[in-house]
């Protein structure tokens, strides 16, 4: 039932910061069909966190993480492009990472996987669009940390991309964002379970500081003003309270949660602690950290070398973990770059997530730009 | 050397959530002279972590917490003011709290302490006040948790305070807040040193919880503009890299802190974890999830009915924690219970900490109010 297909990189694949992968692999879907010229492709990078599932597939009818926005007449229109979205180098669906078995070992590499950086994840994605016969790409379109991937492809990859989107991404992660990620990289490494990266299974593996990871993670990704709509200090509703029951096996009574908007974090940290490998999460935090557009140059310099025709960077008002100032800095670099850009500057309230609930607003930005 | 006195409660002290405490104290410190009238003392409330000591005295000449604010001259004049800062009862800084000993056993109460609520926190401090002979304080103050104390204070005590200064407070915590404080209780708790609540001392226990605590505090309490000018991308200086050879111990070789903004974070929460106990922490914690003002009535009722003459609101626009919109908030109640209001939005950028950094603004706003 798996759409998921793997492209082998070149062999071994040399990465950004030293070292190489043997028998590295990239998972991808697609939708769509190429043209005749291998013109029309779109590759997309995801966020931190989703599979290459982007959206549901003939072989895999579950909706994908941008199910409304791709397919047949929708703003990524696959009547008229062949969409590729990847799963990031270092992740734990379908790529190689460090939850992967190592040749030369047998074993998971784990810790001894050696250092990706986001340059990495717009190189091997590309090895995908090539693997398929495709040299240039009509866009390359990334929200979160596929905004950063999609500044890396442009710094990397000149002229392999007419267009760029770059939705609430990040030229350079900022000390706010870093620290945020240092103290959910902390509580995975402070969890006994983890073992020094050494857990046998994520599920046996640091599951409490998994958790509080993406508790915060979640946090980061909302807003206040959205929360304060639609939570208030609601106390827990029926799914909250089960939450609360689950939590409760691991906490006194009285300090477990109370609030409608506890019970949600619990929700949405069972669910990732269930799929994320743990030392993937590690490496790709960590990716996100050091990435930086002017360790290639001067920003707008390097994205003049790019060779794009145009770019739409698009930004949320809201997001306090990727800013809306971070994201007209993206654009003016664009500008002064030469590239015809475009700044869609979105009043949505849930923050840096706003690409994934508020999607009329991100489905006019995005086919307006596309179908120019 | 210590300057701290103490003051008994009213022996049981009845808890605002049920239950009582048996000979309950409050430690305190004071500045300037009581007059005739014992009509010119401020009652100063405290954020969740400091001591009372909020000046250096005669006794400890170690600079307070709020050093540049209190003394002769000084924005709270001690020349003009007798001032009382008190430690919030349930923390450990020689007000009963968790860590104290329980006189029915023997043993420190840990857990068995019943639940605090913010209320107590103001009604205690009162006591402090009674203690000394007084029976109205000329102005209440409080920054942050503080700040939630004196909106108590109003609501539990009518007619004891002619003035009120909320720094940076809030009327009912925010679905944001408590989100971020439950994270945070979560990281004590997911501690196997923790032990249920159960450890020896503090520095046998959850100090890897503790340190997450302590750091997400820290990030919740700046702004990422203050963070991007003071350390934009900065590799770790020689603090830093301190501070990484302690982190180096516990995490493996790569994943320690690179960035200056870690090294920042990793000093914070070394020197808080000395000090301050975690069952406590967790207390007061949840105390100020569980604030509302709301809860005592319609909030500009139950303000009308505090007898105050006058207030002062201050709120700092790039705090995030505790919201400018919630601080105005807190103002527009004020001023439509009839209370002669001034409402101090401040544009500093270090975010909820400002009122400890920003010093000639918090100055400005608190001496023309006490001086009117």
């Amino acid at each position: 039932m798996s759409a998921v297909k793997t492209a082998a990189l070149p062999n071994p694949f040399a990465l950004w910061c030293g070292g190489s992968l043997p028998d590295a692999v990239v998972a991808y879907e697609s939708w769509g069909t190429l043209d005749a010229a291998r013109s029309n492709a779109i590759l997309l990078f995801t966020g931190l966190s989703p599979t290459a599932h982007a959206a549901s597939t003939p072989d895999n009818r579950d909706p994908g993480w941008w199910e409304q926005m791709i397919g047949p007449g929708r703003a990524i229109d696959t009547d008229q492009y062949f969409v590729i979205c990847i799963n990031s180098l270092g992740s734990c669906f379908g790529s190689t990472g460090p939850a992967s078995i190592n040749p030369a070992t047998g074993a998971a590499w784990r810790l001894d996987f050696p250092e990706v950086a986001v340059e990495d994840i717009a190189r091997s994605g590309y090895e995908v669009a090539r693997s398929l016969g495709i040299d240039q790409l009509s866009a390359v379109v990334g929200p979160s940390l596929g905004g950063m991937v999609v500044m890396a492809f442009a710094a990397c990859l000149p002229g392999k991309a007419r267009r760029l989107v770059s939705i609430s991404g990040s030229a350079a992660a900022s000390p706010f964002a870093i620290a945020l990620r240092s103290v959910q990289r902390e509580a995975v490494m402070s969890d006994p379970d983890w073992r020094g990266g050494q857990y046998v299974n994520p599920l046996q593996g640091p599951r409490a500081g998994m958790r509080i990871a993406r508790k915060l993670g979640t946090i980061t990704y909302r807003s206040a003003d959205e929360w304060r709509s639609r939570f208030a200090r609601s106390g827990l509703g029926e799914r909250g309270l089960r939450a609360a029951q689950q939590a409760s096996t691991r906490v006194p009574k009285g300090f477990g949660p109370r609030f409608a908007v506890e019970g949600y974090l619990e929700a949405q940290a069972e669910r990732f602690v269930r799929i994320f490998d743990p030392n993937c999460y590690l490496y790709l935090s960590r990716a996100m950290d050091c990435f930086d557009l002017s360790s290639h140059g001067e920003p707008s310099e390097v994205l003049a070398r790019a060779g794009l025709e145009s770019a739409l960077v698009i930004g949320v008002e809201s997001d306090f973990l990727f800013s809306i100032d971070e994201q007209a800095w993206i654009a003016a670099q664009l500008d002064k770059a030469g590239v015809n850009t475009q700044f869609a500057r979105l009043p949505c309230i849930e923050g840096h997530d706003a690409f994934l609930v508020d999607l009329p607003r991100f489905d006019a930005a995005v086919r307006g730009f596309l179908n120019a």
